[in-house]
């Protein structure tokens, strides 16, 4: 080695909320086994909170009320960003790497919105950008499409990566709850925000896909054109159909690239009830990978909390300590995995992406209202897989459908068609089907 | 970057048999694809084969009858040594060491057997020798213990670690049939080899659980202390009676490193049904990690095959092209892991570890003979959890019992006590149940 490696690697950590205190308990818990590994002592050596606090261990860790004085601070090897949101973690991340720090993030939306700028800019400061807590938590995911699976041309990923999500739908599963009631429940259980929008309505999901499926395909990040699609509109009706029909419902995110362009989607899924990733209940996450050389791979684990997100801000921490001990003179890995990513790649629009569907009509119980519409479908080139007709305990009752693939935009004109006719009552509920029954697990 | 990096990152490959040839040909299948993550091209330049073949594309590539031509090649950036088995494959791999020479190798008997040597002999030289494709195929689980979960101690692991092993026990399971009927089909299926020793009787496996262990918990390999017991004793009988109690039968790689010492065992073991891990079928690799941070997490795919394992033989030859590209001037990583491995860690013997246990009892169909068993078993401290009593179908019936937790010395004890008694036929059938109830997916 061509300089003598410090003893000590020091961490410098912005914001002590959940990610940020667990990051701290994880350093000081595992110190032992940490060194084992590195070689050198991984040690927090200065915070920056605007609310201390008396229950943790900081004794010899200087504290500034300052996020900024982290950024600064000549002892600091790495800067952990645990403050989220955009103001003024942006400011933060672009100013560490301006002074040549290393950073780890947590932060998805920031990663998601801004890492084309991010990343360009720990490019040309030779310092790595590291993220891998940001995306299902403790599952090293990132490490598995960047490096692991670096070998394949990866044809597709689809995952659970929602853990309020999924903690909401495996209630409505396994006890036919509505979706209003379960919500209350996981945030009672701290499972979901006061606000709930982020988790229910997709976003969240939103910000790890298009994370994902930049590492996986060598594209920009382009979180505005992720198709993005919450589970409020869910019934215990269409989850009990969907079993009825040898299906779970699950909310996940689905990223593919084929010679049509790239589909990035995160929506309601039906998946068949054998498939592994259908039994993934709870809060739990999974990815599926789809790579042309390996096949499948399914990773699971928990996609939330302090410890298993501590994991991996950790995990990244020791990697740049690595190659910091090493004296490599840049990250080896650059930030998206790709060192000539694709820049002119097409996110296909929903409208061009075909899917089978299941659609649940409510209908006015008459002679004929069948016929009239596998008519309306039959016009825009639908057909039907499997029905489920149900005895009428009103004056209406649902039919249920699974149709064959179709484009979305062929399916919304059947849908507008089909609310338009006097027998149909109400809106349509539709919920796509997994695209991948030939590549599960 | 201080030195002009090559255009060219130039592999040879010792072996053209299925891992090698599926290496060539992912290499110039993937080579654009590889190429934009790289930087670099990443191309085959030289492979040694015995036995020249003229159905892969070798234009372009010099071809050598020794193998040991490869690792003398100024030109060959890294050796990929495929040929298997000890002999030469350990002198192939040191001699290119030796040299200067990157090494990756998809053979988990030298590892698991020779690794400490060769780990050894490549710090003292600075090169890398890479084995993601020695355990599990296209899962990449030495990368997710090495460096994605690195931050964590990890606590246990367990794996379906053999494909064709879970090939048969999921035949008996979903149709009843006998061991030797199916190992005949996994042999015409290609699944099993003509001898199928390795597989069957656990050694595969346990060279395999051996390699991770090291690497989870910081040891020097010891394949000899690896406890190891094949499925060639499973019967359908006990798959059904298994089922009855609610559990799965699987061959497990068992790894936990506790106060008392490591425990490092194969066998087959009840699992819980609803665990994710129980419905991982075929020959598939399943393995569940877990760290005291992160808790539990799950990694599934194909464990073997030749696309499966030349992607984690090219994704081990891409860490290797990353590193050289950035002028790193030693592997980031260290061989197993650890800069500081625990070198006096007590591996326990397999007499002083704790499970459940699952026995079928052929008894004769007396009065009292249920009594006589139980007052066997409480005379050596060991308490039932579950019996299944079926009816008499000739002179003799079976009794199915499920155990609480008692160390393998005082079941060994039992048994023989229990074989002792007049009233029990034969040998009594005695299968493990997994210890990792509280940390399943």
């Amino acid at each position: 080695m061509s300089k003598e490696i410090p003893k000590n690697f020091n961490v410098g950590i912005c914001g002590l909320g959940t990610v940020g205190c667990g990051t701290l308990a994880l350093i000081q818990g595992n110190s032992e086994e940490l060194y084992r590994k590195l070689g050198r002592n991984l040690q927090v050596t200065h915070v920056a909170t605007r609310t201390p606090r008396d229950d943790i261990n900081l004794y010899g860790v200087k504290v500034s009320g300052d996020i900024f004085d982290v950024v600064t601070d000549p002892d600091v090897d790495v800067v952990v960003e645990t403050i989220g949101g955009f103001d003024p973690a942006l400011d933060l991340v672009l100013q560490a790497v301006e002074n040549g720090k290393h950073v780890v993030t947590a932060n998805k939306a920031l990663i998601a919105v801004h890492g084309n700028q991010i990343f360009t800019k720990a490019q040309a400061k030779s310092v790595t950008v590291a993220y891998e807590s940001s995306v299902a938590g403790g599952i090293p995911i990132i490490k598995a499409l960047r490096e692991g699976l670096a070998a394949n041309k990866i044809d597709w990923l689809a995952g659970i990566i929602n853990g309020t999500g999924n903690f909401i739908l495996t209630e409505m599963t396994a006890k036919q709850r509505q979706f209003g009631d379960v919500l209350i429940e996981a945030q009672e259980l701290g499972y979901a925000e006061a606000d709930p929008t982020l988790d229910v309505e997709g976003i969240d999901a939103a910000h790890k896909l298009t994370i994902m499926a930049s590492v996986a395909f060598g594209i920009p990040l382009q979180f505005e054109k992720t198709y993005t699609e919450g589970i409020s509109q869910i019934t215990p009706e269409d989850v009990v159909y969907a079993k009825e029909l040898g299906y779970h419902i699950k909310h996940l995110g689905i990223a593919q690239n084929s010679a049509k362009g790239v589909e990035m989607r995160v929506h309601p899924t039906l998946i068949p009830s054998s498939d592994m990733i259908a039994n993934v209940d709870g809060v739990g996450n999974a990815i599926l990978v789809h790579g042309n050389s390996v096949g499948a791979t399914l990773y699971c684990g928990p996609g939330a909390g302090a410890e298993a997100t501590a994991s991996s801000v950790v995990a990244d921490v020791m990697d740049i300590a690595r190659l910091d001990s090493i004296d490599a003179s840049a990250f080896a890995v650059s930030g998206l995995g790709f060192r000539n990513p694709y820049t002119d790649v097409q996110i296909m629009d929903i409208e061009d992406i075909s899917s089978e569907y299941y659609l649940r009509i409510q209908v006015q119980d008459k002679v004929g209202v069948m016929a009239r519409i596998t008519s309306v479908l039959q016009d825009c080139g639908i057909s039907i897989e499997a029905v489920i007709q149900k005895e009428a305990v009103s004056e209406t009752l649902p039919i249920v459908l699974l149709t064959h693939k179709v484009a979305e935009r062929d399916m919304n004109k059947a849908i507008q068609l089909l609310e338009d006719l006097s027998e149909v009552s109400g809106k349509i509920a539709r919920i796509r089907v997994a695209p991948f029954a030939d590549g599960t697990i």
